[in-house]
């Protein structure tokens, strides 16, 4: 990770473009505010523009009603500062913008990049906490204001999704398989790649998004959809009908004929009699297909038209089929209906299927449960009691519906080493001013206890020093800490030419 | 518009080029989920991949609890589709995510175009309702399907903040001025430039984000924020002091003393007495540094320290000071409290200058909020009565937070002639069958009264005629309808080679 190597110190401020330009080429230093520019050409006109600020970007409240946050997007801004660099075209757009402004004003544009800017932060994927910085950037005020909208654009949705994603694998648990379905759902075609990028951080497994696979190497996933399933008429479409083994030591010349045997013999299994009769054939013909394409990889959505008395005993009889040809079925998806139930009568199904025809491990076959999950549902299915393996997770996880927004500000603290405050009458829309060090105090067992805010010039906390923690709004909340253990929180992703 | 050159019959399919490329360059492909892959490789393993199937793109309930939604994103997917072609390296990637597939899937997924392909469509910016194709997309099943994925990021979200944008106009009234201030907000930066372009279909009239302006053409509007306020430490700081008339006859050598000099009147006019004391000085020094630099579009952010008391004070001081060089100040912008009292308190002052100094029309200076707005909050404003002439919009409005996504869907409806069905325990997910033709029935009034969905081939409906429409699921609901105007609803923008 760019940023990570500029924490290590690898690539410095000026060092020959070693950091790769943002993502989505549509992150450009015009993606900001107009009142950026006209606030830059204010501090121009007064010769305030280098006036040497520091800003704090930081929450208020953490999403969802919870107690964390989780930092995303810092590589972004990393790539972002240092390509920073307005191209003449955008500076011709910004004097039709902006009619009135002289032309020096222009020239100074053209002419700043992030050199005289230093972005410290702390690192991306950690647990953030309201009021604590992530990140604290210190340049000329002019350019910092650039950055503001730009970086919190960048920050803001990434820490969100991330903080989601994260929220559904402490819901799921640590053995179930996620995957972040998302992106035909998602707000903007960026915002599915983002989605993809930043679940993958909070815990995902894996994505269906094949763009966001191949950018950032993220597993991908993916079988067929309800239409792969509709668009067969019946088993007589399939004309190639020949599979050959695993191991390549025997050929099937007719695949579909096995699959419609083992299809018999499960219906006449005394262990599953009665419970479904004749199932669709245009559904057989699809997972016959799809099983003849991906033998491999076979795992079939059983839900197009009658979970237990067709999908399930459709796909049984495939996965028996590629069993006699030393393939093993992955699994089947239920994209619909009461999933802890269907799932339970599935995992049924597929342990009665092992112990008639002694196909070993055939009861662990995988449930994949796709339909509009959330967090409430999960904790829902876990508390009825469930068999599904893995989730599939699209529109809840990567709109972050149960709150769509972050509210990351980035507020002026200092100017010229003077602190600055923006006052309010809503305490929490307080900003605390100054130039800040924070810290993460760890207790005698290797939890941290909390995190810190201090002045620039404060001594640090000491291992083995008691330290008077106060709340910075609540004067009744304070605690006595002897830390075991002292973190530093932000580190320098950004030296600039200091 | 791309788009509508297409339905126009100006540019067709294979016109060298004619369409430009989506507008995010990260809209390629492989923007899409796996899913669409192996589908294609099993429809190609089985000889059917070149199956002509007839998809719908629907949605199956307003979003918002509402009545309406806005379609838009029709463009993008044009451009989409017109530029549709893998890429070497894309198919080089393809070949790592599915490495079972054999070479020949690769080398037909490398040949292939839209050029098969044809989308008929409702124009983008129409009012459309549940059930009713807002897409018709025709084409070779396997390619169709790699459509699916990208047209619904396209469509989605497009048609969720057109919607949210145009039911913020509704509430606000023609009359306010609505600006879009969500940028930093948004779902990622592609969130961010779709939402001003959304908003602005949706009858927004500017937006802060200077990239979207770029791309669009749409206004752009800003001024400053409140860390411009708190970086001035005080009026010593402004040095070039110096304001040219309006007009360039004659020159102030000393701006700051000319609104020092209107402050000291405002707190001595009798109408205004004892409603304000000393005001902040910070804050008087940014509202007359921004006044030199934007002496014609002079606009205040006034709630950094104290509304009545010091912002509103303050910038009528600058205001009247421009006024004496023969400019007229733009107004003010609350961004906290309560916006209602403050508007009109706000208001008062200003007519009472005007009054006091015979300042005609100070009275009517505007006043911009922009404080966490959305639907709701400007209804309550309504009621309550206020003087916001314009509204700023940002978080609720981008995000779509009252519904973050749109649930349209891409639903096979035909294949090889042969209708086809999703049938499913929830009757409001079982999909309609058959090619359709969709109609819009106006009457007398020339207001519309209901849309309807007919076979490919029945009849259309005339006018003058008796019609039976018939609701799709709710089998009492019908009506007679004799249309006085039928109005075809979708267009071909895309017709392919055909």
């Amino acid at each position: 990770m760019a940023a990570a190597a500029l924490a290590n110190g690898d690539v410095r401020a000026g060092g020959g473009g070693a950091v790769p330009r943002p993502t989505n080429p549509m992150v450009t230093p015009l993606l900001t505010d107009l009142y950026q520019f006209s606030m830059a050409y204010a501090y121009w006109k007064a010769g305030k523009h280098l006036d040497r600020a520091v800003f704090d970007l930081y929450f208020r409240k953490s999403p969802f009603a919870g107690e964390f946050t989780v930092f995303g997007g810092l590589e972004e801004c990393i790539r972002f500062i240092a390509n920073f660099k307005f191209k003449e075209e955008e500076i011709n757009f910004l004097r039709t913008a902006l009619p009135t402004c002289e032309d020096g004003f222009f020239e100074y544009l053209s002419s700043i990049d992030c050199s005289d800017v230093e972005v410290y932060a702390i690192p991306e994927g950690s647990a953030v906490f309201p009021k604590v910085p992530l990140m604290i950037i210190e340049g000329p005020v002019a350019v910092v204001q650039l950055l503001e909208t730009p970086f919190l654009s960048l920050v803001n949705y990434a820490s969100l999704v991330t903080t989601n994603a994260a929220r559904h694998r402490l819901v799921a648990g640590k053995p179930k398989n996620l995957l972040e379905f998302g992106l035909r759902r998602a707000q903007g075609p960026d915002g599915g790649i983002s989605a993809s990028r930043y679940s993958y951080m909070g815990g995902f497994d894996a994505t269906s998004n094949v763009a966001a696979g191949r950018l950032f190497g993220i597993p991908i996933r993916g079988t067929h959809s309800h239409a792969f399933v509709s668009s067969f008429l019946g088993l007589d479409e399939i004309i190639d009908k020949a599979l050959s083994s695993s191991d390549g030591s025997n050929k099937c010349e007719d695949f579909v004929s096995l699959v419609e045997n083992w299809l018999v013999k499960i219906q006449g299994a005394s262990s599953l009699r009665g419970s479904f009769g004749e199932t669709n054939q245009s559904e057989l013909a699809a997972f016959t297909s799809y099983a003849l394409a991906f033998p491999n990889s076979f795992l079939a959505l059983v839900d197009t038209y009658d979970v237990m008395r067709s999908g399930v005993p459709n796909f049984c009889a495939v996965a028996l089929a590629l069993n006699d040809m030393g393939y093993k079925a992955v699994g089947i998806r239920l994209d619909s209906g009461d999933l802890a139930y269907l799932s339970i009568e599935t995992r049924k199904f597929f342990c009665a299927i092992e112990k008639e025809f002694g196909v070993v491990g055939f009861g662990k076959t995988n449930i994949t449960a796709s339909n509009d999950l959330n967090e409430e549902t999960i904790d829902a299915l876990n508390k009825q009691g469930h068999e599904v393996d893995s989730f599939g997770i699209g529109t809840y996880l990567v709109t972050c519906y149960a709150q769509a927004a972050l509210g990351c500000v980035f507020k002026l603290v200092e100017i010229n080493k003077q602190p600055r405050i923006k006052l309010s009458e809503d305490v929490t829309k307080v900003s605390i001013p100054c130039k800040k060090r924070c810290y993460r105090l760890y207790g005698k067992e290797g939890y941290p206890l909390v995190d810190i805010m201090t002045g620039q010039d404060e001594p640090s906390p000491k291992v083995g020093e008691r330290i008077l923690c106060r709340h910075p709004f609540i004067e009744s909340k304070r605690a006595h800490v002897v830390p075991q253990h002292v973190e530093e929180l932000l580190k320098c992703y950004w030296p600039g030419n200091s």
